[in-house]
């Protein structure tokens, strides 16, 4: 259904209901799903009779892609399945035209642009809706121009290269901190950006949002400037007012160095973390020599506590649209089927692009069976499963024992562990994938190297840190609860 | 809370909830009232303590005016009433900007401009979105300069006054049966514009979608052109094409000529028929003598079946959003609540606007007892109640007495008969306003130029029109079922 | 539907909504009816197709009276209407069965006996479950037999007739707080009786539950005997053992000495408030007088606050299932509705029964325009409208006059007012019925001699009271916190 | 919570939701919670503050198994984790009582008792509400008193042995289809019965249900007789009146015979398919081979098509209550956990009951990964993997090979095929446990030995079978569309 042009993905489920006559009777798995889907789903329907089933698919995948996207329930009946219908009494609808585009209003672009180049301590941010609206060209020649620093949501990451001179993600904390000027494309204040609120940002911090959904303009924060519009047709407004205008945002700057400074002693920490040549490895080390291999075109894929948000903060992404982790709602078990549809997506294009799917071994476990539906379909997908042994934090193999001294492990483990050393990589090779038990830099080198290579079968390392491993010092707790 | 400056009126409904240290326990109007108004609103929640009400209270506000307007809801429990609270612990809000504009892009907008310039046989119809947006200058700016024929829809009705010679509302079905391009201003292809589709319509018309909501595009139809944004901002950029490259439709085309022709005998077949002496009289008689007497800058308030359809054709409106009635949903019991809404606001401006609100009989019933409300407040509404002693039809007194013979009235009285003769106006005088049982033209000139002249008091013009008056023949019933 | 020798009537709200071929495309008053009904009911559906309708009405009409009895919604679609079916293919379904019938345990049964025979201050409370189990003969067997003092719930007055002599309403608050044993037929433990919890009643009161309902037992507090089942079913199974071993409470008790001892004095008090002479009345007069004239088997609707409240204390009821007010909810708007059904049924079982519907001025705004229906009807309701201008307190006419020197009345006017002397008599006369307008005893005493003695007609008295007017002192105010 | 003396097991899911301060601002996985599990669930609340914890967990455990027994769910904002709280403030709750228990009325008992002796055909079918009930005693007498057939529904297996002569399940669809009279203990007419409708039943069967719940009564048949209460109870009743005027049913009866004559040719084909000999084995041969060594007191869970479908005609159960499977919504995914919390209830009774879980290959895919909770936890669970490589149907691995030729498995595998010998075990392997990958009867024998006979660990039997394997032929479908 899907239009050949368009560039938006529509999210349609289709789900199968009992048969209609038998409702109310106890049906074989009777519910009512539609009302269920509701809370879930931008549009939640079921179609009054086969007739009407191309008019509903046409309005779930029109719904899923215009204005803000999001997912749409269709739910058929099981009695559809074997009816018949006069082909001619069918109305067949062609597929929608790609979603319509709206611009900001030119006074509110030109109050965005005078607010930005009186900015002192200016930042971009650049969210998912960047990466959806395909904003990507736009937006970096706006920090390219104005010579702005910028900073990536998790799933924003890749719309400019994660190694662009300009990007200060690894000074995060600081840029929210100190900026006056904050610039949202597609971004929203939830808790992955603290609200918006002290003390993780100053509390005369000017906002300008660009947003596609009006409703999301001015939550939480009162902002200085809205720019309600598909945010590349926005974006080219801006970069509109900076052509006629050009300006740019002093390099000299103390804000500039400021961050550079609070970068490189991060950078340094990290660093610092992932040279460590003890063992087990801990996180910086692994995601270095991950990242080290990394081809620049593939798509990471991510879930899992630390896993996921310390491999954020080293695995780059040159590729707008090309890292899938948990989310907005952090919801674990969705790493293993992101992993298929995006390795599908490269086999369908031929573009021998790699998919490298970064899992904690807690998050692992929601959805390890899927290395089944990998290898049925010999889908080249590396599953890397970074494994301490628990959430957050685990046992090693004696500490295990030791406790199981004092009782039962029903009793005296607690619920955050889990089995110490488990060999995940056999779930893999018990489906005929290849399987790697990593402990040391050296066998995680290569066995990447391995797998990268390897271009026809997938394969899992099963890397083993330290179980007591963490995040180096932060100035702020991912979940501070902000002043509200 | 609202803006002084804020052109738009959110739309709030606050509940009172039961205590919540007795949820579950059976408190008094225990009920899940924020679950109940989720299918009804856009926005439902109940603050979570007293610090966060300002903050709730300024997101359902947002919520309700930007975007698509619609009605949100804030529940407050009966243990905040008496709750205290450190006023230095509430983060007071500023109330949200006015709505965030956006327009259609530029392309979109040259290939509207282009479609409309070819247009053998244009229509333009004015939605109650065209109104909402304030968009009344640059529409009549554009029907003007183009000569372009148009239609309000049943709230659009005043954007461009309903006496404007380009305005073919006389001609309604014919216009809608055979334009070949319709220019959509916020008005939906729902059930009141027959879905936008045939017998109703060519099935080749090509339709033009302006809009502010992007969902709303491609429902039903799949339009040639879509203009996403805010319905003023986007007729400025048609009218700026129009400016650069000047185009009028030739006012001496066929089209004109049919359309002029059916309107004259649609005027000539509704003047025939409140032209008729007979008594009791029927609804053109009534509409057409009330039309002579309303004042220009009235708000006209309706609901009902008859009463509103024919009432609308015949009752002008000169300014936008000055009319309300029953609305897209056909809820019947809303006129008085709206009428009072009107007066408060006109006693607020202090413009010295009269309401006038024009009920059926029936559809006084469900909330007539709001004229208490009215006289409490001494507001000067004009009440007309036309009264066919019925729902469609009713009986007059000597029939209904007639079939009484047959039975009692819970037996043989059919259901959509209501109480023959019933002395309406006597439900107001019983509330200190003036009532008026009118039977005769005269009685109804003379009521109306009395209730007009009093501009301080409420009135109840009862009108006993014929009980088997209905409408004058129509080329298609109102709820005709396309063919879909 | 309803089976002939049902005793139950189910109560099934049939809802219309728009044809399903247009669902989703804007269809007239398209909404999830369904779906929206959920909360509000025990069975909410809507047959899949026109030879589905039987099963499925069965199914609401069973799901209605068996078990916990509600309301059950059924959804028909337009399109129903004028569709053909086979009538063969039509699966025609008999009315269901009585609803079935279940005891207690016998060893639960016994053990109430053994709590009840040790009670030092026993209390029974009949609820409105008993009323709808038409437990009334065994219920009044037991309090006569084993002489135990009781209390109805608001709509289990009449179950045994209010002036019984066991009857301790008049004491209501002193037999809650001092009960040692309380038995409950049918009556839940929220607000109305406050949660069953200090300091309304003694902390280690012993409560025996009697429910056709599992999940009410335990509600609130820890009983000390549940009897799930019928509650006739229950009652006689209680009887039975008294049968074996007789028992009485012995009526010379401390605890019968105390309660009527507080009879008493609120007797006193209220004849007290009742017999004073000054103008305008206070609600005891107004239902003094009332009662006085009140036939013995007579329904008596009422909604209001003040109205409700202190008119259920002194209106006697002597049947059972004959009172009907604005019940747990406490939703106003009922009363006219209530009336109606009630007079309807008295009409079809020709018993010449009278309905009394006693409103507060404010509750008979919600409904008022139902006279209309009632007029249409004729059915001779005696409407009292218990008039103070306002909700809990108003204004009279000067101090209304006085209060409007200092603004507009929509400036000026507390919410809680009403207008006063408002004639709501004239709503009754619009449509032919009679209407009184009484400031006396005499006039009242008169008007409902008048009412009374026509039984072909419809009347309504208006009672202007003492708009200050409220309840006799109270040890605990109806809504009293309790500590939970 | 739960009561030692408890034989019921409340089913309560606590969930944990985001802080409530934070709500509407986009918190960290913000939901609606309780609203979501309102469909879900008896009873879905939030408690108001920390001190109503304790009556919301006790309203949830005594809902949960107070009539019908259900899921509760009970909502935990995040920052009660960290308030502090007086523990003088807190209401402590005990817990509830023991469900109450409700019998039936007299006169329905002997109805039922009459109906029962004057059967030509008898058939008592006992249902997942008899287990729940503990009815086992009763029932078995009533069984042997009169000599009645019966037969479990899947989840009523045990509540008398499955080898117990007068289980006539090897007769199951001959039995439904001409029976006579037909008593439901604790078992629905839903689809796993058919809906008790012909073509599966004679069209005047006479139903006589027991049920504890009375909305069920009259679901999709009109009952002859309905007996509400608690089915142990009921039972009772019943066993009273054959013990008053003994009866039995003639065991030499043509009923009799045609039922153990079908029985005997349906065991006989069973036997048949059971001793193949050709490999890859079929169903039958590895479910004889299983039960062989089947532990008579273990708990068998299961899950999947014909894995669960065809195991449960072979696999016997003994003990009530010990058998788990997918249940009335047919839901995959549960097995895992339903032998977990199995394994558990043996461990904390110290029984030495093992667990055997019989899953279906595709089945297992849904909650495999928690044999990593199994081996943390260490629990002797035996999992039963029966491997056809798909979903009804499979390909052998020369199949799939051939197949591959003709392209890409994502294009031409179908949707029901998993891939061929997958090595399941090694799941467990990976994990500690023991796994074998069987082929053969003999393999199988050992296999099984070899895990009963360690009690210490868990181990996974992948038991390769016929991919072509399907069930014996059937005189009706399982899923056979009734006339309805």
């Amino acid at each position: 259904m899907a239009n050949a042009n368009m560039n938006c993905w529509p999210l349609i489920v289709i789900g199968g209901s009992s048969e209609r006559s038998q409702e109310t009777m106890g049906a074989f798995q009777e519910f009512p799903q539609v009302e269920a889907c509701r809370l879930y789903s931008k549009f939640s329907a079921r179609p009054s009779s086969i007739e009407t089933i191309p008019s509903i698919i046409e309005k779930a995948v029109r719904s899923s892609i215009y204005g803000r996207p999001g997912a749409c329930y269709v739910d058929i009946p099981a009695d559809f399945v074997n009816l018949q219908v006069n082909v001619n009494s069918v109305r067949y609808m062609e597929c929608c035209m790609p979603p319509p585009v709206s611009m900001a209003e030119t006074s509110a672009i030109c109050m965005a642009a005078t607010v930005i180049r009186n900015a002192k301590k200016p930042l971009l941010i650049i969210g998912k809706g960047a990466a959806y609206a395909r904003a990507e060209e736009g937006i970096r020649k706006l920090v390219e121009r104005c010579k702005l620093p910028f900073l990536p949501t998790p799933m924003g990451k890749g719309v400019i290269p994660d190694n662009h001179p300009n990007c200060v993600a690894a000074a995060r904390s600081r840029a929210l901190q100190f900026a006056d000027v904050i610039v949202l494309f597609g971004a929203r204040l939830n808790w992955i950006l603290h609200f918006g609120l002290p003390p993780r940002y100053q509390p005369d911090v000017k906002f300008i949002q660009v947003d596609i959904c009006a409703e999301e303009l001015g939550n939480n924060v009162k902002p200085a400037v809205t720019l309600l519009g598909d945010i590349n047709a926005v974006t080219k407004q801006l970069l509109e007012q900076f052509d006629k205008t050009p300006w740019q945002y002093p390099p000299e700057s103390s804000w500039w160095k400021t961050l550079r400074e609070k970068m490189k002693s991060n950078e340094a920490a990290s660093k610092e973390l992932a040279s460590q040549k003890s063992l087990p490895m801990n996180y910086y080390t692994v995601f270095y020599h991950v990242q080290e291999q990394l081809p620049r075109d593939c798509f990471v894929v991510s879930e899992g506590a630390n896993t996921m948000d310390i491999g954020r903060t080293v695995l780059q992404n040159y590729l707008p649209r090309h890292r899938l982790d948990a989310g907005t709602f952090g919801t674990m078990g969705v790493g293993l089927g992101f992993a298929i549809a995006a390795a599908l997506l490269a086999k369908a294009r031929n573009t021998g692009q790699r998919v490298i799917c970064v899992e904690g071994d807690s998050a692992f476990g929601f959805s390890g069976m899927e290395v089944e539906t990998i290898c049925r379909y010999n889908l080249p997908i590396i599953l890397l499963v970074v494994n301490n042994n628990g959430i957050y934090q685990g046992f090693d193999v004696d500490s295990w024992k030791e406790m199981l001294k004092f009782g039962d492990a029903t009793t005296v483990a607690p619920p955050v562990c889990l089995l110490p050393n488990s060999h995940y990589e056999q779930v893999m090779t018990a489906f005929g994938g290849k399987g790697y038990f990593v402990q040391t830099p050296e066998e995680l080198q290569k066995s990447l190297r391995e797998s990268l290579a390897d271009t026809t079968a997938p394969s899992l390392i099963n890397i083993m840190i330290e179980p007591q491993a963490t995040r180096k010092a932060q100035d702020f707790h991912w979940l501070t609860r902000s002043k509200v």
